[in-house]
C-alpha cells in the first residue's frame, strides 16, 4: 500500500517525519511512502537516512501551512500546500491514505474541501484513543466537529465503534454518551436527544447511557461519544492532568526518597513516556475516503512510526468498508 | 453570623455533617450553625458531638432529596425536603448562609427557585476552585447552567474574578476562555461571541483570550470562564486522571521499589489526600441572594468544616455586595 507523509508538518520540520517513516518502513513491509515536502530540505534527509530503495518517493511541494495558520485562509492562499498537495494524491487514487503532524485545522479542511465523504457520513471526526485503568478507549469527536447534531453523535458512535473493534480489537465495544450525569435527561438538547437517538438505534445493547468526566480513566465504556468541543478539552485536559500529577509526584513523593530516588525517578519517566500524547502517535479522521491519521504537532519519530503504522492497519483490514457496512444497519442512515 | 446545613446532605448522611459543624465551630468563633434535618437522628449525634451551647440549632426537616432524584420532581413532591427548607430560612433572612453536600440539582433548582438572583445577575452558575503547577484558579461555571448565554459567561468571568480576588486573595485576577485552541476565532458561536464580550468589556485587560484543556492545570489563568457542560466535564475528568495516574504511579513506580516503598506509598497517599476533590471542601454558587457553597455528595467531616468555613468567609468579605459592585461596571450589566 501506499501512505503519503506531510513531510513538512509539525513542530519539529521534516526530521521527525524522515525518523518516523524509517521505524515505519522496517515494521511494515508491504508500505510505499510518498513524502510531500519540500524536495531540497527532504532530499538530504532522505540520502542520510537510507530508506529501502523502491518504497520511498517525494512529491515536491515547496509550501506548507503553518501551525497558527487559519485554515480557510490557507487554502485560499496556499492550494499547493503540502497537506492539501497530500489530499489530492489521495483524491486522484494515487495513495490510500495520509499522515500528517501538521495545522489539524487545515488536514480536517483539506479532506472536507478535497474528499467525498464515505457513503452515509453526515460529517467525518476525529477519534482518538485514551489509556484507561482498563486498557484503551476511544473518544470521538475531539475537535473537527465543535458543534454537531445528534445524527452526527450517532454516527461517531458507530464509527468509532467500527475502530475499537477492528483496530484496538475489542469484541462487541460498549459505547457512552458523555454528560454532566449518568441519569437519562441530564445536560443541554444536544445530549438529550442522542441518547434518544442512541436508545432507538441497533446499537441500543451496547449503549451503556451517559457517563461523566470521571469515568472515562476508570475504563467505564469502550467507546466515548461526545462533540468536538468537549472532545477536544477532554483530551488536551488529560495531557495536562498527566503532567500535572507527574510533576507533583515527583515533587513531593520521589523527592522524599532517598536510596531509591534514583530508581524511581526513572520509572516515573518510563510512565511518562508510555502515557504521554506524544506516545499514542495519531488521530484517525473518519468518515472520509481514504485512510487519514493527524499527529500531534509535538510529535517526534516514534510518535510519527506509529501513526503511519496505523494508517497502514486501516488500510489493510479495510476499516472504511466496515465502517460504511455498521451505518448501513442505521434507519436513515445513507440519507 | 448564621449558615444553614443540610444535615442530611451527602452520601454518608448526617454522620460528616455533624462532624464537619464542629471542626467549623471550633475554627470559626462568630459562628452558630442550623441543622436542616430529622430531629430524631440529629439530636443524639449532637448529644454525643458535645457542640458548643447556644451556637446550634436544629430546625426539624423529616424529608431529604435523594442523590438519584431529578431536581424538578423533588421540588413539586418534597418542597420541606431538608434542602429546600434551607433556601426557605435563607429567604426569610433567617441565615445568612447554607452548605450542602446533597443532590447538587436540588441544591441549585432550590436557589432558581426561592431566591432572588443579586442585582444585575442573568443565572447564577458554580464556580470551584481547582490545584494547578502555579497555586489555585476558579472556573465557573461547573454545572448549574449548561447552556448559557455569552452574556452569562462574561458575568460568569466576573463574578469568579471576584471570588477569585476576595476569597483565594488573588490581586487582579486574570481570565480566560475555555476553548479548543488560543487563535482568536476558535471554537464555536458561544465562544466566540463570548470572546468579542471580553475583548469589548471593562475587564479587557484582565482577559488573556481563549486557553485549552492543557492550560488549566499549569496555571495558565486564575479565573476559567466556560459552560457548565464543558466545566462539569473538566471538574470530573480532572478527579479520573488524578485518580489514574495515581494508580499508574502506585503500580509502575513505588512498586517497582524496595527498601523506601513504604514511605513512598504514605507520601502519594498524603498527595491524593491533598489534591483530591474531596478535600476541596465546597463550590460556591454565585449570583444568588445570601451564600450558598455546594459540598460533594462524598465530603467527609474535613470537607464540610471547609465548606462551612468558606461560607463564613464569603459572608465576612461581602462577597456580594462585591459581586453587584463590579457587575456594575459593565456596559448593560444591570439589564
Amino acid at each position: 500500500m501506499r501512505i503519503a507523509l506531510d513531510a513538512m508538518g509539525g513542530d519539529h520540520g521534516p526530521a521527525p517525519n524522515v525518523g518516523g517513516a524509517a521505524l515505519a518502513l522496517a515494521a511494515n513491509p508491504d508500505l510505499t511512502l510518498v513524502f510531500v515536502g519540500d524536495q531540497g530540505q527532504l532530499d538530504p534527509l532522505l540520502a542520510a537516512a537510507s530508506l529501502p530503495a523502491g518504497r520511498v518517493e517525494v512529491v515536491h511541494a515547496p509550501q506548507f501551512v503553518e501551525m497558527k495558520e487559519k485554515p480557510g485562509e490557507a487554502l485560499r492562499r496556499k492550494p499547493g500546500a503540502s497537506i492539501f498537495r497530500a489530499w489530492q494524491l489521495l483524491a486522484e487514487g494515487k495513495v490510500d491514505g495520509l499522515v500528517s503532524a501538521g495545522n489539524t485545522g487545515a488536514v480536517v479542511a483539506g479532506g472536507v474541501v478535497t474528499r467525498r465523504f464515505l457513503k452515509g457520513v453526515h460529517r467525518p471526526g476525529i477519534a482518538t484513543v485514551m489509556p484507561t485503568a482498563k486498557g484503551r478507549c476511544v473518544i470521538m469527536d475531539v475537535g473537527a466537529n465543535v458543534f454537531p447534531k445528534p445524527r452526527h453523535l450517532l454516527q461517531y458512535g458507530v464509527m468509532g465503534s467500527v475502530f475499537a473493534k477492528h483496530i484496538l480489537n475489542i469484541d462487541r465495544p460498549s459505547l457512552g454518551l458523555m454528560n454532566v450525569g449518568e441519569e437519562e435527561g441530564k445536560g443541554h438538547e444536544l445530549v438529550q436527544k442522542t441518547f434518544e437517538l442512541f436508545r432507538s438505534s441497533t446499537f441500543t445493547d451496547r449503549f451503556v447511557g451517559n457517563i461523566e468526566g470521571r469515568d472515562i480513566h476508570r475504563g467505564a465504556v469502550d467507546v466515548v461519544v461526545t462533540d468536538g468541543f468537549t472532545g477536544n478539552v477532554v483530551l488536551k485536559l488529560s495531557e495536562g492532568v498527566l503532567e500535572f500529577v507527574v510533576g507533583l509526584v515527583n515533587h513531593e513523593v520521589i523527592g522524599s526518597l532517598q536510596a531509591e530516588r534514583e530508581q524511581a525517578q526513572l520509572a516515573l519517566k518510563g510512565l511518562l513516556a508510555k502515557y504521554h500524547y506524544s506516545a499514542v502517535g495519531g488521530a484517525p479522521l473518519l468518515g472520509v475516503e481514504g485512510v487519514c491519521i493527524i499527529c500531534h504537532g509535538s510529535s517526534k519519530d516514534k510518535a510519527i512510526a506509529s501513526a503511519l503504522g496505523m494508517a497502514a492497519l486501516d488500510v489493510r483490514v479495510k476499516l472504511n468498508e466496515k465502517i460504511v457496512t455498521e451505518l448501513e444497519t442505521l434507519p436513515g442512515g445513507d440519507e
